[in-house]
């Protein structure tokens, strides 16, 4: 998928909310634990629900590993629908992945051969080599950690060499490997008042916000300080929308818990003028 | 298993031998492939020859993950034969992890609950909160990338906030996080030149080296800046043992490469005094 395409997307479905699939076996709806697979289950009945609203889904790998084979089973099942069922989609794996260039090659053919994400979110610790082979797939996006919305983002991405952060170095850095159309950046909504220096350092990347909503982050922030003329954003929530009930209509609150955010987004991209 | 014991292993063994199981299927021996699972018997046939000179075992998940649900049955039961067959054993999963808080703890939860390593592999870029979830297992430890072996570590692994370089941060910062007793580091072969300085900071902290081997570092260089008074040094060499012979004694060769550097491991540790 293009950067225009991805925005042409937006503009469609007047909407730039990314559903994160965080899809907890502990945490889904107990009428479903006697299914086959009751995550790839749970998984496609919001996916269902919630597509018309949505334009990015992020299955949490985590989620997915903690449960070994039988969770890779579900995740790959969900990848495989998801890709075969919304063609107006891009699927993130959020893997926070990254390692020797080797062995990330490993974990680029994992995600775009093995499975047919279109990015995967990578971790910058290891610097260029780790980062380049997710690179070499056409068409396919790596979504760079650059500052994150937990607390312990404070102990390392704001440390200062020359004036110069840790976050806005792996931006300065990163942003020459790759270009606007293979490149992301993960930027915490949490972290919105930082939003501004980013975007002077990348006015034109996309970026993925997490943090909104169960974290405490404010869309309004997040739109005032990072939207740029193409959106350039996609805001994921998570547990607030697929875990919003825990009876027989989950998909249902899902799907009203994801159309409230996916107005107020109308709102934000006709106060922009991005909509007409 | 305590550092004690991991001591107690070094010297009954005479090696602090860490082999790393970064076994590619493309790369295995082309007589194993019309075997059930290939990488399992791979893993077996190497375990069964080097465990004499070997003290860890490391996966790195990334050549399993690329083959989805087929390659973490393979890693599962490489885990489980070497759980089972050696009782003198520390089991690394070398996987990179880290994310926020509730996404590491299923990490955490992967690879120590559902399959019973010993130890993984983590990235110290989102902080204490994506780190502290894997140190609440009892016995098992965190091995956080602080110096790595590759060309990128360069990008932004030696920036420095007030003279301090981040991987001096993070050294100073998460060894508060954990003890001796659930922390190791990453420190690559290939940066022999900057062992003295850290071993300034954790002078008592275990070590896990790569790049000895392929990526051209120096074992005499490691033990003389690394070696501390209980070794605290784990070396680990994955192709250049694993891959040095691609006929049906593969598996001989390996062992005879794996005894190649025991041999050389036995006389620093006599020469160090921590064999008599």
């Amino acid at each position: 998928m293009t950067s225009q395409e991805l925005f042409e997307n937006i503009r469609r479905k007047k909407s730039f909310l990314c559903v994160g699939l965080d899809s907890d076996i502990g945490r889904i709806p107990g009428f479903l634990l006697d299914k086959e697979d009751p995550v790839f289950e749970f998984n496609k009945r919001i996916v269902d629900a919630t597509a018309p609203f949505t334009i990015a889904y992020k299955p949490n790998v985590a989620f997915y590993e903690s449960r070994g084979t039988t969770g890779w089973a579900s995740l790959e099942k969900t990848a495989e629908y998801i890709r075969n069922n919304c063609h107006d989609i891009i699927l993130i794996a959020d893997a926070k992945r990254g390692d020797i260039g080797n062995t990330s090659m490993m974990y680029a053919k994992a995600f775009f051969e093995g499975r047919s994400f279109d990015a995967v979110t990578v971790a910058p610790y290891m610097g260029e080599d780790s980062v380049t082979p997710f690179l070499s797939y056409e068409g396919r996006w790596v979504i760079l950690l650059a500052l994150t919305s937990n607390k312990g983002a404070d102990d390392f991405q704001y440390l200062a060499d020359s004036g110069i952060k840790l976050f806005e170095s792996v931006l300065l850095k990163s942003s020459k490997w790759g270009s606007i159309e293979n490149m992301m950046y993960v930027v915490g909504a949490t972290r919105a008042e930082m939003l501004g220096d980013i975007r002077k350092i990348i006015p034109d990347h996309f970026l993925l916000i997490p943090g909104v909503g169960a974290q405490g982050g404010s869309l309004e922030e997040v739109v005032e300080y990072g939207m740029n003329s193409r959106c350039g954003l996609l805001v994921n929530s998570s547990r607030g929308i697929i875990f919003a009930d825990s009876t027989t209509r989950f998909d249902r609150v899902a799907a009203e818990k994801a159309e409230e955010l996916q107005q107020q987004m109308e709102s934000h991209l006709y106060n922009r003028g991005l909509l007409q």
